[in-house]
């Protein structure tokens, strides 16, 4: 392993260090290694279509451990109009007196869809049980069911992955130092984090007990390193695809022949014409174009 | 306005050339000036949080100009859980049969939110029209309608920005030819954009038709030049702050005490390891070391 | 009148005497003059599924009108797959934020479909309005923007209309006594009723407001009497139908042939066996006999 | 038990025998026998409201059974606000491809409500089955399915019982005949139901296979006679108001204080005046009064 790290660290010379000093993947050689593997996620979606069949990926972890992340990458390269990021928000006032499964049934799969779920279920496994928003006695009924709802769907011939990411403690504090530092991403913090960061070893329980209920051989988890997330992505995705079935189905291919005649320009009337930066009093491109001196 | 071309062509040597030759405006550029328009647009969404205020902005344009490249950069800036971003497919058979507002109405945002529409009810003006997919009567209507519909939002106290992105044949030429090029991308071409990319100039006169009967005092038109996509998008997003309020709303600040003790790393039962690259044998990562060689 | 009155009320005797005093129509002379006009209602139904149009009918009023008597009687000729009673509740933290009539919207009937509104957009203009729930801006707001956002639906080619359900008060004080001493009826009374039985006089202000402001040429108002719900019913289902085409589309029939051999009995296994009245001990079937001594 | 028979049926003259000749419970009777069950279901009500629990019943059996009915009469009683009627018709293309129990879920009552199912689940163990509109191995894998599924909701709390109402195929017949001659019944008949008919020792067969698989101790199955409708609804409420716990919550009182002054009579402006059957050409009074002659 040390030939490789010192390989990868070598690449990329003292930028690709992570948080914690450890070589980390660069970002030439993460697009490398992605591209081609976007190219078969690609055709796991047309596989998916043609044969009408059905992908749930579940993504839990800790804060920060990048889940979003990947859940991006993998979005990227599917047919959007068959490919649903689920994100739910905490649960309603209603939603909490229903079935505890109720308000994420309906965003189960359809065939030839892909749902990628950014937390799930395993909420009541993990944030409700650490931070004490459920009892001890629904968490403990959530460990029992959840085994028996998910072979439901299996049974029904759903294909369910389960990935739990993990980031040791200096990382992740190094990761929300980051976002509080990024005005740009701070609006992601919660007093929720803010306490939820000092439970590290709680959430390290929780989740043990939680692998230990819920680790089935009709839905087994899959524990993936993410201190470097790059190379995190990267493992996941090749996990993920070494388990579904390589089933090439052909493309839907479109002609396009050439156009007659000289291609057109826009035309407008005088009431009505673009604005671009170089046209417009909006803003000076000036600044644009000084922006790299 | 030559003098600020030459600059960004030198500045970023060959590569920024755009399909017609034209210079384009580098990736570095490009960044540099967006990053603080972010900011802009994150301080903008606070502002509706807190004063509950609506925001709409429907991007339409034609195929290849850029619409959800635009829109995906306002979302990132952007709280998820206040921004949607609107995408219908074409309407069910149901639908057909409804109000023609009807399916768009759901997604109008609530008090504190910005709905970003990728196309909207103007499909009527635009496709709908060229492809003969709804009738004269109809879409003479939809012209008469458009305005009445929009003024009722904007009475109700809803901010409305409608945005048509142009693009020049050539350019648009050259896009569908990448498209066609790039498997990741192919998905997004389907038969109707064969035929429609043949209906250029039909294209241009449906965009006139609806400029004229729906650029209104209360919810005008901007048109923006996307020929060279990262400034068009510089442009728009300037044009949407330079048109919002500016009001400062305090952020939520969150304090970060520090640990107490030696942050704790991964524990793992046997039974569970995590995978990762170097670990696992899913793939080599020499193959990922040497992908840059 | 008076011969009319006579008649009827000699026909049923003492029974047929409304809360007043005065003469109320039967049951037995209700149901027979209602009988037809059921069939009318289904042909209808048949005339909208045949060509596609949408029927929505609003229903307003005082409160103990008959809204929900007259709605049900409609309701109960149509086919329930084509005929939705909508009756929403008040409004949620975010539908306040939203564009007043977004609510609704999704309530408008699709193409063969009837919508039958107990209550709608004009709770601002009725209880909104008395009761406080509303500023004056938004009331106001609202008559002007009902008519318009009506003609929208009605030049987009959807059937409207509106009843107006009116009770002197001393008859809908009477109803609520009689609510008040009905245990299964109790439930409809609310805190809101309580107060609002005392503002009877500024109800109907805030409905002349309002007939004033949304009383169209393209979706005009019907007050109907409804001292008398039997006769309110008889008046208004015979308004209705009276300015809906009169077409006739032909049924659908099935023929059903006899069946060959003798017809069977079910049959249980020893596990399975049905209760009944008369073979179970959950009652006795005696006191069911014996009720009516 | 011969001796009730007998005292009903002299209590009701001829008019209360059946299809089959047998006697039948008179309307009377079963109003006296239903009134007191609807106030204790009202009770219900307000106990599943106070305790926040969830009540969902599931009505099954044959074509013309009665289901509708009882569900109407259980639903009279309720407070349409926490009572939901369950009636899904059948499955979009999309839902066909969902996890059976997916299109389901979303109906299941949240705290404090009572969902009644119109059909359910069941229909994969009944028309499915019989009809073929569903493969053998998609029935097995439900009659292994559905005790789970359920199992799952009763560890959660919900309250689940199940109704499968019988009739003899003489009544059944009867009834089918009685529908197609009713213009007002005859919308209920599909040419799915023909068929039906002719099936009915199939219906049984797949009955008790149904029974035997998910009749469970969580979740039982209750067969209740429907060969007189009436009786069987007073049977059927009975079992279920039997089978929930006793427990009286106090109802919220209203007080009614004396209006002060005369009550008013509504007043309108010139413009408007209310219609009624003695004030309006639309229709002759007399037509209503002589309508009994």
């Amino acid at each position: 392993m040390g030939k490789q790290d010192s390989k990868i660290s070598s690449k990329n010379g003292g930028k690709a260090k992570g948080n914690q000093g450890a070589p980390r993947l660069g970002r030439k050689d993460y697009e490398a290694a992605l591209a081609p593997m976007l190219l078969e996620l690609m055709q796991v979606s047309r596989w998916l279509a043609h044969t009408n069949k059905r992908l749930l990926v579940i993504f839990e972890g800790r804060d920060t451990a990048g889940k979003s992340g990947v859940i991006h990458a993998i979005a990227s390269a599917l047919d959007p109009r068959r490919c649903e990021v689920v994100a739910l928000s905490k649960p309603s006032d209603t939603e909490m007196t229903q079935w505890y499964f109720q308000r994420y049934v309906p965003h189960l799969p359809a065939g030839g869809h892909v749902a990628l779920f950014d937390r799930s279920w395993y909420n009541r496994a993990g944030v409700e049980k650490v931070m004490g928003f459920c009892s001890d006695e629904e968490h403990e009924r959530f460990l029992r069911e959840a085994p028996l709802f998910e072979l439901s769907l299996v049974n029904d011939g759903m294909l369910i992955f389960k990935y739990w990411l993990t980031v040791d403690q200096a990382e992740q504090e190094a990761r929300f130092a980051e976002r509080l530092a990024d005005p740009l991403k701070r609006w992601k913090l919660s007093p929720v984090d803010v306490v939820a960061r000092t439970k590290y070893a709680e959430y390290g329980k929780a989740r043990n007990a939680m692998l230990k209920a819920t680790h089935t051989a009709h839905a087994p988890w899959t524990l993936v390193d993410f201190n470097d997330q790059r190379l995190g992505r990267l493992t996941l995705i090749r996990h993920l695809l070494d388990h579904l079935p390589d089933q090439a189905v052909p493309e839907q291919r479109f002609e396009m022949p050439p156009l007659k005649g000289k291609p057109a320009r826009e035309s407008f009337s005088d009431a009505h014409r673009p604005i671009s930066a170089f046209t417009s009093p909006l803003f000076s491109p000036l600044d644009i174009a000084n922006s790299n001196d």
